[in-house]
């Protein structure tokens, strides 16, 4: 039985709604706030602000003992095939864990990943030691990672937030829609002489990795340099681009058991983070994931940091009716981690029906997902948070900063960074409190849940637990939901019309509706043909 | 009475949820989707894909010229103080009219803005000249702009855009938030002898404004360069930063009858605008917003653009209950036109009472905002617009593309454009028709309404068209709903509140919340004190 048919957890929601429950009056229960204050995984999780009591939270993770959700990502991690729609196991984990064998139809998974990852490590020391240069003879400066969705936007929000504290020996640069602008905009800063390519795609049959690919090979071709030197294919066995031979440099494996959006920590990730940062900075990465996944996987329900999180989605969207939540770093380095977890948020849980295929109601779907950093967010989406449609927000906050060169620029006393918190607290505050003085168009209603969530520093380390903090509050959604967190059938639709719409845009087929002809004709003549006389 | 409370509307929505009327069916009446297309401003509005039929459509206009809100548009373009909070005139639209004489309080709102604008083009045309230089002899070479919200998404998303087009004179560097990260990460590969600085705080006294030009005059004086050779202000008359002498290089004014998620066409931006691409580029963005001000006034509700999109927004949130919707650029340049879109449709209409002050129901309030760029977006958030909730989705693509240089690609003898296209419609079917035959797990409901607004070119000239198309399209939402889009007073309660936490992080004011301490001592000693032995 699904979590949100639960009757108990509906008649606390009706009880949470009177005024006596306001987050005004709960927030005053000091004890109630220590004992929603929880520390795990490297990770501090704020849930205060949460619309709840004590009662609601023992209640939630009640269920999730009862669901034994514990279990199931123990069953994930141990190489269970819990992708069950395509009978795949899920082993994110074991990327980041080389050490600790997990079998998957009689082979060591982690054995296999932690293959790939020492060649990673190899590769990447003779790029930045100039052991491997390009058809020139030029020592690599960049490199352009194609790829798209799971295969950019994981390694993007890692990239972008480890540069604010780890040199950067090769930058790295990403190209992912099929838009010939995109190309343009991210090609003409490059010299093909220096830049090495990596091409990433499972099957390699992607559209806009393909195209993409394409078009790279023609560039790097059309600069007088040879291809096969400069692009490297991240890919699965056997694939269209497993083939090293006269195409590319080298291939680094990646496995049908990590799909795309969780795979940051896998060869995806590792392979262009080694070469942007190395080795050491990678290893920490990966510590620091692998600490977080055993906190996951161990805690116990009523400690555990990405449970707990994911209960409060349960609560916020099942049972407050809340239809979105936001995701808000106060931290300009984690812009892409709001990103990141769209992705990984929206395309794990947009299902309508359960394993067993029973259907969701929509208003107990998963919610959607948005966010941008703190503070540019306060001076733009904030408005309808606090006056017009709530959304909980998770709040994200640092609390070591190394740059406190400008500690005089506050008149207050009051180093930035320190400013920045004062800001996200502020805001936090403001969220539950709302503002009951003042004229109409002031008053603001309060009551609306956040949560923070902090991270000590913004190394290595607290990057990895923050990223598998993400993946497992989201795998802890779908178990507690009772979805497949896993797959996306849903996107199958789209490519398998664009596939026809090709044919009519080839003209291999003639079109067979005028929706299609009329964008077809306009796009050969630049305009469309006047609806009517003009005015 | 606000158009939320209209039982004819109320009843057609509980039609159009019937079998009967799925997009399926809608999409097979040629006629219908033939009379849903339309052209004006010099932008093309594809509507077939919205849940309605011809008497929806024709009940919405008829609802929006019974509110007399294109009068309303026209009384705002006219000069009136019609952000009635705030007694002011709203008046963007003057901005790129400066020909036609708005009067305010006596004076010529469009004539203070045409001597601003020549002064801008002068000072730019010196910069490029070389006739202003760094006040260590340097032609400058980059624009730093420090702004934040309305002064920094406008122009950002005008400026990425253009960027694809036109060829640059000075780059720019945005800087907004308060995290020095920020401030670390955008000023670390600019030479301070060669940047330009603009400060752009209508009041100067934002807090990120305030701090950051603080953190940047230090950065130059550090380098020996002289802070007020290097700093632009633009700023309201009498701020305190309107104060050229030994402070800054020149004054740019800006107004309190242009609010600043409306300012893009404003000194805001024309100013990092013409210092980027030269007043040639900027006249003719200019031009482009005219234009489409022009058909927002002036066009019967049967053919307004902007006013047809605010009413299917009206009915998308009001009616079928969506509580959020989606645009989606496939145009790379204009992924920061999601950011722009999501601040002034969420800010401006994100308000809980109407003009009167009547309570707005939660479900009838304005919608939530966000987006990014296709095909990205197909392969992260889609997923759960197809199967899980859905949210009416804005397309929006461009028809010519000047970069066919890599046509053979595809396989498919389609250009990569014309295979960006594809998926575009693509999606677009596959959201209303759904998918009806495979396994439990590929099925999606479809009936999902989306549109499709097209632009020819991503020139300046229509830049500037779907500029004032956004902005008029978010006033009639907000004129329909009778709610005010030009005040913000919801974001108050958190600035106080910020105020007030500054002064216990100062320790001006002991700190009157166990809350507070928890995150102030943590910050002091980079952990939280363990709020239970360790496991």
């Amino acid at each position: 039985m699904p979590i949100f048919h639960d009757k108990k957890l509906k008649n606390l929601s009706l009880k949470m709604k009177e005024p006596a429950f306001h987050l005004r009056s709960l927030l005053q229960d000091k004890e109630r706030c220590a004992a929603l204050f929880y520390e795990g995984g490297g990770l501090y999780l704020d849930l205060c602000r949460q619309n709840m009591n004590s009662e609601v939270m023992v209640t939630l993770t009640e269920k999730a003992r009862e669901r034994g959700v514990r279990q199931s990502f123990q069953d994930m991690m141990a190489g269970l095939k819990v992708n069950a729609s395509e009978k795949r196991a899920v082993l994110h984990t074991a990327a980041r864990n080389p050490g600790a064998p997990v079998w998957v139809d009689g082979n060591d998974a982690a054995a296999m990943l932690a293959t790939v990852l020492r060649k990673i490590f190899a590769f990447a020391d003779a790029a930045h030691n100039g052991e491997i240069l390009g058809s020139a003879g030029n020592r690599f400066s960049h490199v352009l990672v194609v790829g798209i969705g799971g295969s950019r936007l994981g390694t993007e929000a890692v990239y972008e937030a480890l540069k604010a504290r780890h040199p950067v020996w090769l930058p790295l640069v990403f190209l992912s829609t099929i838009d010939p602008n995109a190309f343009y905009l991210q090609t003409r800063e490059l010299n093909p002489k220096t830049t090495l390519v990596l091409v990433v795609s499972k099957s390699f049959t992607t559209r806009e990795v393909a195209m993409n690919q394409k078009m790279v090979r023609n560039w790097l071709k059309n600069s007088g340099v040879e291809p096969s030197d400069h692009m490297i294919h991240v890919t699965a066995k056997g694939s269209p681009g497993d083939c090293k031979q006269d195409i590319c440099r080298d291939v680094f494996h990646m496995f049908e058991f990590i799909g795309g959006r969780y795979s940051a920590s896998s060869a995806v990730g590792t392979l262009p983070l080694s070469l942007a940062f190395g080795k050491d900075v990678v290893e920490r990465f990966l510590a620091g994931c692998r600490e977080m996944d055993a906190h996951a996987a161990q805690a116990p329900e009523e400690k555990n940091l990405p449970l707990l999180a994911a209960l409060c989605d349960i609560w916020n969207g099942e049972y407050l009716g809340f239809p979105a939540f936001v995701m808000v770093p106060y931290a300009a380095p984690l812009l892409f981690f709001s990103f990141h977890m769209q992705q990984l948020y929206m395309e794990s849980l947009g299902k309508g029906q359960t394993l067993s295929g029973q259907p969701i109601p929509p208003e107990k779907q998963a919610m959607l997902c948005f966010g941008h950093i703190g503070t540019d967010a306060q001076h733009s989406f904030f408005q309808m948070l606090h006056q017009g449609r709530g959304a909980p927000v998770e709040f994200i906050g640092v609390l070591n900063s190394p740059l406190e060169a400008c500690a005089d620029v506050s008149g207050h006393g009051l180093t930035p960074h320190e400013e920045l918190w004062s800001n996200l607290l502020a805001q936090a505050d403001a969220f539950a409190l709302g503002r009951r003085e003042g004229r109409p168009e002031q008053l603001c209603p309060g009551n609306r849940p956040s949560s923070i969530l902090t991270l000590r520093d913004l190394d290595a380390n607290h990057i990895g637990r923050l990223l598998a903090y993400l993946e497992a509050r989201t795998v802890y959604v779908g178990l507690l939901k009772d979805i497949n967190p896993f797959d996306q059938f849903g996107v199958e639709n789209g490519k398998t019309l664009a596939a026809d719409l090709r044919k009519h845009f080839s003209g291999e087929v003639p079109s067979s509706g005028e929706r299609v002809e009329t964008y077809l004709n306009a796009l050969r003549q630049g305009f469309f043909r006047d609806q009517e006389p003009k005015r």
